[in-house]
């Protein structure tokens, strides 16, 4: 619970709402509880392919909020973001920083035009904690406006895509590792380097399996994947790396064309 | 969902269920349908202060199994397990296997001993893909009995721990690194000698905090730690580490006095 009220004028209330990652199955008993509070949900439309992600947020909401509650369901165009090429840190840092700003300024318009005992309600796709700018974003708000805020947990597709497949993410006493597509090849290699096992490592926003790039070096991984986990389109693959990383390659591809968009996740354990 | 009934005999169904890592508010949908579908829960009883967690486990059933449905409650004396001290990994490896076995063996024994078509309910603290050994020593005894196993994921306590304290775990593009006490000192320091960042470090299982020994090399290290995290008695901290680590050792203890037990969890985010 974060409190901005020091300015006197009225808080405004928010709530961040994890949903996990697809399933409304995902919804936890607190997160039903506080989407049945939501005046005014909040959400961001990335337009295209995601309309989709989208639709599961309505489904969310008219299942878990009780028939007697009203609520709007605003969507707030996102804005434009550049191109996600740059390896260099500080460039993508300020890309990234520079994008808040824009959506802080459409959420603070909007909510100053609510009244002023609106519940405003942010649904976040998986855990709130994970790659998400959600939080950066409210807290972006309370400096600018009287907030309070509260944030409820949900279920990661990297937590979905372990209990889809039966499996525990560390080894016996050893650590798990939570990074980004772009990162993981200079990450595992340096660890390698320097006689630190980084334990299982869970890929998340890859849009290019940077995976492959260790099939030849390191062929013996053990790799989880998994596509659109807790939704009904849910596929799921795993086996030896070198293995299993043409067909994955394949059927990524495949699975873009056949929905329009592809969303996956996975594991790997080193060997 | 895993099969191993190929040997013909009827098999037993288990549902692994992720409860969450203390609140009840926790709980998901997906894993309070199937505490309804639970004949016999099987629970670990590590006998001492943990009654307080069997406690919450059953306050759980109460609320989520629908009246009308009976189940049995079984708890399962923990086989004792040898001191926790040795550094070496292979030899900590080999505690934690045969402590497994001894686990194991008793659970066979008193699934037997059930009609064939009850449905068995392992209930895992937090998440059943962190830190837990309940998928390990269900695979186990599926390798002896004929089993269909489904696992439900469940709000771990770091996801706990970040909502309550309003904080996302990633810095912006950086990775997330969860680990243990016991290894959290080395790997820390290997990743920094050889120019790796492990990101935003989450600690579980550290009775000791060995965050200390770096609150002297890495004073600006931001901690937000959290003791009981979604239970009533929960106690939040933050601060810079080498300001806060000797108020949050002496409040470990005194939690522990008052309360009889402490379980706590932090996140270390490196400036
Ligand atoms: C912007 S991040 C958001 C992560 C989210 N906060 C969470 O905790 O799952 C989006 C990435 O999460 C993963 N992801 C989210 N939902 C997924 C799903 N249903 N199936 C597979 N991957 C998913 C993918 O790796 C995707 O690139
Ligand atoms: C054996 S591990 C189990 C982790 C569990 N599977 C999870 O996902 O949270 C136990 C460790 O989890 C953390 N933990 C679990 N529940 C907690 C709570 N309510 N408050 C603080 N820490 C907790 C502590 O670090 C503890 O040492």
């Amino acid at each position: 619970m974060k409190d901005t009220t020091a300015r006197g004028s009225r808080a405004r209330s928010i709530q961040v709402i994890g949903i996990g990652a697809g399933s409304p199955e995902h919804v936890t008993a607190e997160a039903a509880a506080a989407l049945a509070e939501v005046d005014v949900f909040l959400v961001a439309d990335k337009g295209g392919a995601k309309d989709e992600l989208v639709a599961v947020r309505r489904a969310i909401c008219d299942r878990f909020v009780p028939a007697g509650h009203r609520y709007d369901f605003v969507t707030v165009p996102d804005p434009k973001r550049g191109p996600d090429t740059q390896r260099d840190s500080a460039q993508y840092a300020q890309g990234v920083h520079d994008w808040h700003s824009a959506r802080t300024d459409a959420y603070v318009r909007i909510i100053e035009d609510m009244p002023e005992d609106a519940v405003v309600g942010f649904l976040v796709w998986g855990d709130p904690a994970f790659y998400d700018s959600t939080i950066r974003i409210v807290d972006a708000i309370g400096e600018r406006i009287p907030t309070t805020v509260r944030v409820i947990p949900g279920i990661s597709a990297f937590q979905t895509l372990a209990a889809a497949h039966g499996i525990v993410l560390h080894r016996v006493g050893e650590p798990v590792h939570v990074t980004t597509g772009r990162r993981l090849v200079q990450e595992w290699t340096r660890a390698e380097a320097s006689g630190l096992t980084l334990g299982t490592v869970v890929v998340m926003l890859d849009g290019h399996l940077h995976c492959r790039e260790l099939a030849t070096t390191h062929p013996d991984t053990l790799i989880h994947w998994g596509a659109y986990v807790g939704m009904p389109q849910q596929v799921l693959r795993s086996g030896r790396l070198a293995d299993v990383i043409d067909e994955l390659a394949a059927l990524r591809v495949r699975l873009r064309e056949e929905h329009g968009w592809v969303m996956d996740v996975y594991a790997l354990t080193p060997f």
